[in-house]
Parts: structure tokens; sequence; C-alpha cells
């Protein structure tokens, strides 16, 4: 872990699948439509990245709490979104 | 850290956000309609997971590398019955 090339591959690894629900909301937006996307994989991934977050605190790890906290507030906007377009 | 709640706490989260994308490939299949899911965010979280993976042995980590390889694996997949039914 020494190589400072490791810590930006996890950087970069944590920008891409914190944003990752950011395309599948513009999509949303874009064709008035949600009907394929599944509520329970919503709901599911909302509980985990919530739990992640409360792991998170308790571990005191910054990365763990803002990684999580953007995934679940983009994951409110879609469930938002599914709600109005299902 | 010392309570083995926390511990629990993280198990939980590992697992829901690990197995998030089984409900949406039962959909896919169900419904055999992929059209609303974004391609783009499949293959940005597949992407991501991927940095996650290579993070994880560079880490010798292996929570890391067992929960994005299972992640990778939903996200193939998902992206494979997305072509099939888009």
């Amino acid at each position: 872990m020494d190589n400072p090339v490791w810590s930006v591959i996890g950087f970069i690894a944590a920008c891409l699948t914190m944003f990752s629900f950011i395309p599948q909301i513009v999509k949303v937006i874009k064709t008035k439509s949600a009907g394929d996307v599944s509520v329970v994989m919503l709901l599911q991934l909302s509980a985990g990245v919530t739990l992640w977050t409360v792991y998170g605190i308790a571990r005191r790890d910054p990365i763990i709490i803002l990684a999580n906290t953007v995934t679940l507030t983009t994951l409110c906007v879609l469930l938002w979104l599914y709600t109005k377009y299902k």
C-alpha cells in the first residue's frame, strides 16, 4: 500500500461508485419512465448504504461516511422519481 | 469500534449492497424488459467495482475483494440481460 497509485485508484473507484446513480436519474428525468427499475433494488441499496454510513460513523472513517451519504442522497432522488414515473 | 455490534452492522451492510442487483436481475428476467435501466449506470458501476477490487487486492483486504467481486458478477449478468432485453 506504499505506492500512492493505490490511493489514486481507490479515489477513482469511490468517485465512480458514489456518483453511479446520476446517469440513472438523468435517464428517468429524460424519458419520464422508470417502470423497469427495481424498487426492491433501490430500497435494499438505501438500507445498505445507510448501514454503511452508520458503520463509517462508528469507525470514524470520513471516506466511508462521505461516499455513502452521497450515494444515499442520489438513491433518495431516484426513489422519489420512481414513485413519480413508475 | 470495540463493540462487536459495529462488525455485525458492517456485515449486514456488505450483504445488502453486495446482493443489491439481484432484485433488478429478477425483475428484468420476469418482465423481459430493461429499457428504463441506464446502461451508463451499469458500466460506471462495473468500472467502479473493478477498481475497488484492484484496491482491495493492493490492500490485501479480503472483505473489499469479496464484496466487489460478487457485485461485479451480478453487474455482468445484468449487462448481459440488458443487451438481450433493452
